[in-house]
């Protein structure tokens, strides 16, 4: 089955897609959205949402992992991340799949062990976990994947809801 | 032509809606879309995108004024309520109407004239701006009425952009 990870936000949306057999996880592609600076936030969120479908279409997955804000200085970043989460949680709902939110705390854990490892430290694990060559670029993609993986590892028997 | 307001909640959404026919406005409907407590946030926004979608069907608005957010205090508030303004932005994005948004202290200004006006003078006012009988219910429907007012009243000539 195949586990999607969403790292939200309007100028650029990170996703991170995994194929989950068993325990076994492959890592199948990973990547970023991204929209024009300077673009009106309703013709990003527009273009989010149609290109976000598409992914679902290509790859079918079973299961969507998405980062839960953890915001606490800089509420109109808050807010404008919000929406473009807004819009990924609609294109999940729509395409029935199960839906996880995990804060960057329990993504952490998930994939070092360890809730206080930094960026890189989770990036390193994200690269051996999934036996990559390279550690994923961007950091936006590279974080999807490490969604991703907490996605995977925490669904026991995550079922398609509709 | 039509001119729809918008007033941004995932727990209650409030819609009002004004005919503008060169300065003259007249109230056609206002009312809420609300979502039973307890129910996923991917449903609640959901199901206002369909609800959404209907408004925009039955009543061809040519623009929709959505109210700003501006918190300072409940981030995790701020980023419930933005997660269904970028569904209500994506909603508005698909029709191709004008889509304009203002902050609370433009309102307020736009209906009273006084950007220190409270929510009772705002809807006393809104209530004798658009001849109505009586204050409109709920509170949310209210701020829709005005949040429309305000865009009817600052449009030169918006045009449908698709």
């Amino acid at each position: 089955m195949i586990v999607l990870g969403i790292d939200p936000g309007t100028a650029r949306l990170g996703y991170g897609v995994l194929r989950k057999d068993g325990t076994k996880l492959t890592h199948l592609t990973h990547g970023c959205l991204e929209t024009p600076k300077g673009m009106p936030q309703p013709e990003r969120l527009s273009y989010l949402h149609d290109a976000l479908n598409a992914l679902i279409s290509e790859h079918q997955p079973v299961h969507v992992g998405v980062e839960k804000l953890f915001f606490q200085k800089n509420v109109k970043t808050a807010m404008t991340v919000s929406e473009a989460r807004g819009v990924v949680l609609l294109a999940m709902q729509g395409s029935g799949m199960a839906i996880s939110e995990f804060t960057p705390m329990q993504i952490k854990v998930a994939v070092t062990g360890y809730g206080g490892a930094d960026k890189r430290q989770v990036q390193e694990m994200v690269k051996r976990l999934l036996s990559l060559k390279e550690i994923p670029k961007p950091d936006d993609a590279a974080d999807a994947l490490a969604i991703a993986y907490c996605a995977a590892v925490s669904m026991v028997d995550a079922k398609r809801r509709v």
